[in-house]
């Protein structure tokens, strides 16, 4: 997905919340701003917006001299989510679908995202609300067709907090399937996206096999992820990918691929037909 | 009151908004963007968010060779009032206090904004909730006082559209007092502020005086105002503002002053401590 110019605004939006997680120091955070503006005229908007926010997320984590202005926030989101966690996995085996239902958990745990978004989520409304309404963007039938016949899948997490949901789906995709799930973490911390350091202290490295992807991008952009997440992502059956950052970077890629996300902005929300908030769950690539 | 720096990628999202109305050129529409990010390096925070607000539309009307964008949106937005008069009249006359529903309404009339707030709005709604609901910020009774005893009042208007409710809050203003009420519109059109030509087309003019404040600010800021607007502004009994610009230009100077706003960010709500959307009446100046 190509960047719109509605994106300037919102990484700058961005790189100023990051800042203030950084640094309370006012001198520092206009000086991020005004570095921001200042990268703004040189970026190309046939790129993805992924490609730039991790330019602009760079510079701030540069000028602050902080390179992990959320990690409070990070950890605070793994903790309220595995808090919720036997409840939720109550109600996925109690549900008349439990995959379905633990489709839309995992899209509903991608409401914990401190990027693009401008308006403020409350988990458990959020959790209610996704429960009881329909998929806004509804491939769950070509999943559920998609997900009976692979051996193998590459889950492309996104955030912390959100990667507590993945692992109540993960568990229930493996639940009465013969799957091999591999999950990828970013590199490094950018925004609040999980690291090998969340994946482990939600336990999901006990329930599957989590390796990082070689990039600092909030996203995958396969073009500086490890060799070994490269060669999977063209191997395995099928591919998850949760969240918009995923979304943006691998949209136009072909590949055996599923987005589930919610709609941060009306960059994504407007060309899919969905509100913003709006539940998403998208087959893409060769399924098409 | 000072810019924040959460005003920056407003005014960038703004331009952006106004580049729009202007040009489908997206060749054009970059180039503003461009244009605005290098000017953001050289704006000092200390100055009051509508004083960049104007060189931000200043440059953005250059470019696009588009001194009014917003022109066919004025246009629509005073019909639009205009076919609601009738319906409003006869609510304050009904009212048990009329006073306080004028005042009400011309408040709900101040979501006719095309410049800070993000979300959209609907009129309808927005009028029906703010006369269901108590002001979020409530200086009424001092306001009541304060009209009572005034015989010379200033108002400064906002937008197109909104001076429509203004016409039916002067109505009620003048109805059983002996008030001699003055009319501030902008000298040129900026952003869908209201202008000498609005004020003709809703027929305010027929009601009372109406002058121009020889300023293309989205605001009053007296520093740029006419003699006779400062003159007047400075010798009056009392001072009606109108609008967030209003509130942002003036919050500072000493007047025995009226705002009458609805808060469209958080920067004009937090300090207030009320929420963005919320209904304000706020006496400011000599009355704190």
């Amino acid at each position: 997905m190509k960047t719109y110019l509605d994106c300037l605004p919102c990484f700058f939006r961005q790189a100023l919340g990051a800042t203030r997680a950084a640094t309370d120091d006012e001198r520092i955070q206009r000086e991020v701003m005004d570095a921001v503006a200042e990268m703004i005229p040189g970026f190309p908007l046939e790129i993805t917006p992924p490609e730039i926010a991790q330019e602009v997320y760079r510079a701030v984590y540069r000028i602050t001299e902080n390179d992990d202005p959320y990690r409070e926030a990070k950890k605070q989101s793994n903790e309220k989510a595995l808090s919720l966690y036997p409840k939720l996995k109550r109600i996925v085996a109690d549900s008349d679908d439990p995959l379905l239902t633990a489709c839309k958990l995992a899209i509903a745990g991608n409401s914990i995202d401190l990027g693009p978004q401008v308006e403020q989520y409350d988990l458990d409304s959020v959790i209610e609300s996704t429960l009881d309404s329909p998929l806004a963007y509804d491939d769950y039938p070509e999943f559920r067709r998609a997900i009976e016949s692979a051996s193998n899948v590459l889950y492309l997490a996104d955030n912390a907090g959100e990667i507590v949901f993945d692992k109540l789906f993960i568990a229930e995709l493996c639940r009465d399937r013969k799957l091999n799930v591999t999950v990828v973490v970013r590199e490094k911390p950018i925004i609040n996206d999980a690291t090998m350091e969340d994946a482990e202290s939600v336990g999901l490295n006990a329930l599957t096999t989590v390796i990082t992807n070689g990039s600092d991008a909030p996203a995958t952009i396969l073009s500086q992820c490890s060799s070994q997440v490269r060669q999977l992502y063209h191997s395995v059956d099928m591919i998850i990918a949760k969240g918009q950052g995923n979304y943006e970077s691998l949209s136009d890629e072909a590949a055996n691929i599923f987005f589930f996300l919610r709609a941060k902005c009306p960059v994504v929300a407007v060309p899919l037909k969905v509100g913003v908030g709006d539940a998403i769950l998208k087959g893409g690539g060769n399924i098409q």
